[in-house]
């Protein structure tokens, strides 16, 4: 047991500055289109908009000139045309034409962000340009695969997004925030490995010949057949999580599929210190074509993540009104909470860590 | 007259901490039930809930492990059941059970509230846990006795309690303010003595063979009858504040009534330094079962407070926004009310001394 | 091209503290009645009402009692009764009794605000008492002058004043922000006249045989007519802006009026650092009675400004949220806005100037 109130300088809280220098999602690929697309990502508001070419612009949502907002401006072929003065920029940001003063421009430049499309997923890079490095980008293909069935969902959150992630790498809690619809028994107690490599945060936990919970055994149409379990799930980085699930029928039948997998990305981007935009993905490589299973996969995802909702919105709601004296207790199963918390924490800390030396002087 | 801005130091305002060292009513006996009733009192999330035994628990209404509000988790007997990890509490705020860790939790407890019921008010204590002691709370049991009949009502206000309670010290506004329904030109006239006991502030008003208002004269069928009056109001702490009037027929008919009392308790808890919860009760030794006269008494009564909850909700609304320089008058009519204001800047200043102290280091 | 946001002590921006020591419109005539208007001008609450004789009185909204709303009190006679206690004060803010205490309250003066009106303005001057110099107001007799017809129009707007005023002198986003209906091409390249006198910057422009636009086109009745225009705009203070237009037929037919004029006044108060009161003007000398060309212009008026108002929001949204760095460009063609910006930092910096020595010291 720790005493992670005394130590948040280690832990991240809903009060760390935020990483920028992470990849995380934009936006769904189909949510920009030839417009522009306002959204505030890391409390900066960023416009977007698809060039004639397909590729993806992102600049700072407002003119240098006098602050007009570029989303409420028009897009013309692959420039923006600011809405008071005309200004026009190109999809980088260069400022292309004055219409009041012919000449100049040259040197006004909007900044713009580095956004890499991975269908059905845009990432953007908020942070240090020069880190931008779409090999950073994880590997989510099985998204748009063809031997992949996915169904998805998001949320606009209230919370910060260290409170997401500890509710991710939780899985303590499906017993109660989720009474019965996602844990089984057997699965809670079951033995949990946790690792570290990196600034990656991993769990796995196998359990063999057990009853599938109804997640599983629906769409698998397993029920009151006995499976073995492997889930592997991860804190990928700041920009979310990723569970990879194994299900083995313990005692196959012949003729009959043995092995099913289900992915279930959870990619989220803080809008501001206390609040998400969140996107869900649940993907699995059997029934493809099973319009039941897809349905009731949908169905208990979206379920189960209001209730995830709302819980760290309650929680959201409290950590930043109360000012009463408060001392946060962790157990052994927090220890992967904790784990993602001190990467966090080192992140932000390496990021804030010029700007306070510049202070101190 | 002096000119309390400049000495708001001596004289409490609505920028003056919260007194907690206090008994404060938290609810009426009938709010607390075999549920979890959140309120949120001097600043301070607290989750009640009455035991099998009929005793009441108040605890701080948010968990130590993942601050979830206790109050949108389960009651199991005499426990709170955590909603997010299943981690149980008992009344008194100890942990009983960490589902993730059957070992762990022994030095776990949330901070819990000494609760005094005597219905039908529910007091709570949220000030220092040694000084809470039951025998300060006031004798109000005329609100059970069966010789009196009480009507009651509350409100949800926007006010700091300081203003509330400088209204109910003051008789000066019925006649502006309660234009007409509460006070008559002789009593409004009539002499005044203030007294001071301890941090009780005392007001006494006596007026013979006059006619009496409306509210005393409907309910007791005296109207057109001269009476004698007798009025002893008082600010007996923080809480709130109570008046005790006799009504005496100056010239009695055999085998009539003589003499009636009523007896008007103010009871007013902050929720935080600019909202209060609000409850009045206007209780009668006369006319038990009349129910014409009980209706007669809570409109006229609720009538009247709507227009106090009115007028200090728009001066809450000037004090906390406006930035214009202002200097506060007062006049001798102001005495009661300034002598409460030093006695709750007095104690609010004895509870900020250590920490200040502190500070100064 | 210079960078004003390197520069914002000389230029006024949403941050620079709003300058008092001015006459701005409080309201018009028709708002100002036999009983009480309350509006909060500069950050600051004030009541008004119009005494018997048909003056004006204006008073810090604010009893120094306890704080009562004036504006919710009683007006009797040429007196404000306050809805608390009674006290009474007359139109200069004087107290003139005190219910409570009849020989208290000679030293009681409420802060009064110089007014004066010129129908159909009220204007009120809310700074320093001892410069309120009536002849400071300037003078649009025209309102009212039977020789002229106005149509006008008022909004609540989300703005800081320098961003309106900025707005007002530029004619760059003509062609932008209100694509066509206002500007011609020929007229946003004809030369501007660019001076300042003292506080005043002004605009000239003059263009010789050219068409109309249709604003002027339709209620003068010379579409497809050519017209010499001559439009002198300017900053006359930071209550407002006023622009004189004259148009001449270019190419006259006996018997037909030649000349034509319209004054188009803008007046607005800060009502927040980013809110304002606003109200439009449109004066024409022709077609007095013509009610056709009065429809048409008050509709083509607020199509414009509802699109200023509109734009002024967004970019009061942003620069009072975001918090990303943000470096402002500015070309030639915002001299005028430069020029207007650096009369406010300044008029800003005099009247802050004293509070700062004494913080120096
Ligand atoms: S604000 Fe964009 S061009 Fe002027
Ligand atoms: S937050 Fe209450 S048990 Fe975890
Ligand atoms: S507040 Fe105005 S008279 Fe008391």
């Amino acid at each position: 047991m720790s005493n992670a109130a005394a130590s948040h300088r280690q832990h991240a809280d809903h009060t760390t500055p935020l990483v920028r220098n992470a990849w995380y999602v934009a936006a769904l690929s189909h949510e920009i289109e030839r417009n522009l697309l306002p959204r505030t990502l890391l409390e900066t508001r960023v416009v977007f908009f698809r060039k004639k070419d397909g590729s993806i612009s992102a600049l700072h949502d407002r003119c240098p000139h006098r602050s007009f907002p570029l989303s409420k401006s028009q897009l013309q072929d692959d420039t923006i045309v600011c809405g008071y003065h005309g200004i026009t920029y190109d999809g980088t940001g260069r400022c292309l034409h004055v219409p009041s003063a012919p000449n100049a421009g040259g040197n006004i430049k909007i900044r713009n962000f580095a956004v890499v499309e991975r269908a059905p997923l845009v990432w953007i890079w908020m942070g240090d340009a020069e880190q931008a490095d779409p090999a950073l980008i994880p590997d989510f293909s099985f998204l748009s695969a063809p031997t992949w069935k996915t169904v998805s969902g998001s949320f606009h959150m209230h919370s910060n997004y260290v409170a997401m992630h500890e509710n991710l790498l939780d899985q303590t809690h499906f017993t109660f925030l989720h009474a019965g619809s996602v844990g089984t028994p057997e699965w809670a107690t079951s033995p949990l490995e946790v690792s570290q490599n990196g600034d990656t945060v991993s769990l796995r936990r196998e359990l063999k010949k057990s009853l599938p919970p109804g997640i599983y055994a629906v769409p698998m149409k397993l029920e009151g057949r006995m499976v073995d379990r492997l889930s592997e799930a991860s804190f990928f980085g700041p920009a979310g999580h990723l569970a990879l699930a194994k299900i083995t029928v313990s005692e196959p039948i012949a003729n009959e599929r043995e092995e099913f997998r289900v992915n279930i990305l959870h990619v989220f981007t803080p809008e501001t210190q206390n609040t998400l935009h969140y996107w869900w993905f649940n993907s699995r490589d059997f029934g493809l074509d099973d319009e039941e299973a897809s349905k009731f996969l949908y169905e208990a995802s979206h379920a189960a993540y209001v209730e995830d909702v709302d819980a760290l919105g309650w929680i959201s709601d409290i950590v930043t009104t109360e000012s009463e004296d408060y001392r946060e207790f962790s157990f052994r199963s927090d220890r992967p909470g904790l784990m993602m918390r001190q990467v966090l924490s080192r992140l932000a800390a390496q990021e804030q860590a010029p700007a306070t030396a510049v202070a101190a002087e």
